[in-house]
């Protein structure tokens, strides 16, 4: 049977005149780029920029809406109605599917950023408002989210293709949720070892939890850092890896 | 013959706790609404509401795309790149049109706000820039433009229907250029006589200059402001004489 | 034996081409002005303006920080470093201070805005923060809180004069804490009982809470609203009758 | 004769989850600091940081104000009234006092930032602006400007101590003035020439303009770039030279 995957990353979130991220290198080994669309990172310039290099790359084209906050980069939880959550993935996606449209291309997913994309992992309501926004939009759209989350939930509910998001470097707790960034155990440190967890959830749709468990899980998409030099290296491994283990890195949706 | 042209209003340009504007009265009596689009006013939750309401009344959907610059209301010349502007352009009438979209409905036209309307009337470049970014968006859109002006001349040479707005309360020079505000009579201020010089411009395609020589003008949409109370009576007089001339106000486009 | 109390105001929420509140008809009735330093509301023509009036009108002068978020008014509670708030702490209040020297005057009190101020109902980190923030710019500063708070105790604590703030229209649990509004009992809808209860908690130091028990409290401050042509109303109101009754309105520290 | 010069340096442009400069390196060569104040680039946490760390190397504090033009990092000419630039002097210029005093410091000088600094080449009532405001807001800061500038004689003429500027990497015109970017000459490429040319500046109070002639040039604070390592080499080298040869690197004022 064959495998395939999606590698997601963040692009497109330098502003004005600061720069971020490497999105030129780590192109090179993805097939989704989750744009940053103007609101936590990103501008009208740096997304026109990114939407033409995707195309290029032929990497999918995906929109990251956030929320508005610049100087938090939008990982400061706030709270919001999610009528407003609903108004604010339509601006930005909006936005950003414009400018794929303009370029000759299309949108393909969208991935709620930073603390939207966290408060939709408890939110029934958030989770909906999201949801709901993108079927608005366009039906078409995949909805990523965490493995397992409401969010991929609601998106189901709602109609939407949903891609389930899996990470590399975080371990699992046996409810199937990440173990919090507080705890110790919380990250995957060794390369080597998040290669074969990844391999092993792509093709058995299994992950050993922190108490040694087995869970199922689905790995449609892997988040793929790219902020730094070894984040850069680990996608290069991955990718190989993945290639050598006759699992083929598709966009979702292909 | 019958005659009928368009009255459009700028909308929507109240931002999170402010409020500006008597939009829902104003809606009464104009055919086409220029909705801000979050850059120099206008926000996210105040576009939503104000296609919905627009979309109830009837009243043509417009973007009024502006400059980032919400503390001076779009309003301060600002050095540009043409690039710029049309990334600026793309993003904003992208968000607004995907509003439209979801509220069953499709965006009319584009009207460029405030000082990216004014720089517009001599630079060839930046309205290049709009009128190429607005056909990229959608070549169905209606651009609209300083009667005469390059934005409405190079709108037409891109491929777009353009129409020509001319001012109800402003004085024309003898080469159909708007009189300065900062000269005497740069203003209409009798209600009879502005609506009287409307009503030719419509019927006849021709204004009186400042200095009494009769010059040609195409009178395609009318600008009604709605922020003060008086405004508002000029609207419902203006309204109300144009029918009784036999001039049906309407939509560009239509 | 003499009484006296505080009244104090928001003011300087205005933004650019955005007018909000009655700022000039307030003023006739308060003894402290609250003014709004750029992040939720209020802009350097804005604060320049309201200083300029307050002094004329001889009102104490307060910086009233707030959280960057200006399209939610800074209503929103959104997470933040006790660090990031001493750093906002001190650049809003150090700039508003700056207005306050250059039109000959001094800044008198502190009182944080919307979340920032319930944000140090019940945490001691914000609180400690705001206070020390507020001392290190100048210990004669009085810092403005909820009677009873957490920023009251810290305020104190750190080494400031403190104000303890009430308020007319809300009602008060056993403990001391303001009824939340989410209840159906938080508001005190009658002027008459309102302004009672005020001059009770001024002159007795004693409020009737929602289960009918008597209850201490410290009123050296009185939030008045100044929004709504009603809210108005009662602030002349309540002037009027604390004056009848005695009381004199005097800034906090005269 | 005992010779010195100021070296100045931009400093304190990152923002939120942005690093720009190598702030930390460029201070070990340079005698002031000119710390962006919030609006063009930097935040409460950046200035914050910035001032800790200037007074730690004991290089002098300047408040660096710009246009509140983020997107455009201040370096977009913006039609402006002098009104609302002596507003955002004071505000800006007020923030960054607070941090110096906080820190147990006093800030020394300001410099107006990109084109708001160029904005005072040519126009007075600008110059004027600034002035008034840095005296309003403490007579005994020194305010830096283009040597000959308009802004350094309206600092003059309002009772403050001025700093003229000069550009080692530079040329200039007969007139004194800078030559335009745009002309092919306007930069001096080579390092050994910029550094023969800026201690003939000091030394002599001369320069070479593009037709050969010498001009009169007052050079008290030469302006070193920090954003490339280039710059960074060529900061070290010209700090190195300058002692070798007298000239005593000492911030304006000492």
């Amino acid at each position: 049977m064959a495998h395939h995957v999606d590698l997601n990353s963040d692009l497109g979130e330098s502003f004005g005149a600061y720069t971020i991220g490497q999105d030129d290198l780590v192109m090179n080994y993805i097939s989704s780029a989750n744009i940053a669309c103007g609101y936590h990172a990103g501008d009208h310039n740096v997304i026109q920029h990114t939407v033409k290099k995707a195309t290029e790359k032929n990497v999918g084209l995906g929109a990251h809406p956030g929320l508005q906050d610049l100087i938090g980069f939008g990982r400061r939880p706030m709270k919001m109605d999610p009528e407003e959550v609903y108004n604010l993935v339509v601006y930005q996606v909006g936005a950003v599917e414009t400018f794929a449209k303009i370029n000759g291309n299309r949108l393909n997913h969208v991935k709620p950023h930073g603390a939207l994309y966290n408060m939709t992992d408890k939110s029934q309501e958030i989770s909906q408002a999201i949801a709901e926004a993108v079927y608005a939009i366009n039906p078409g759209l995949i909805l990523f989210g965490l493995a397992g989350s409401e969010l991929v939930h609601m998106g189901r509910k709602t109609g939407l293709t949903v891609a389930e998001e899996v990470f590399a470097d975080r371990t699992y707790q046996p409810d199937g949720s990440l173990t919090s960034r507080t705890l110790k155990n919380a990250m995957v440190e060794d390369a080597d070892e998040a290669v074969h967890r990844v391999i092993r959830m792509v093709k058995d749709g299994k992950v050993e939890a922190v108490d040694g468990s087995d869970i199922a899980i689905q790995a449609d998409t892997i988040c793929i850092h790219g902020d730094e030099p070894k984040s850069l290296e680990f996608a290069k491994k991955l990718s190989k890896e993945l290639i050598a283990q006759g699992i083929s890195i598709e966009k979702v949706g292909e």
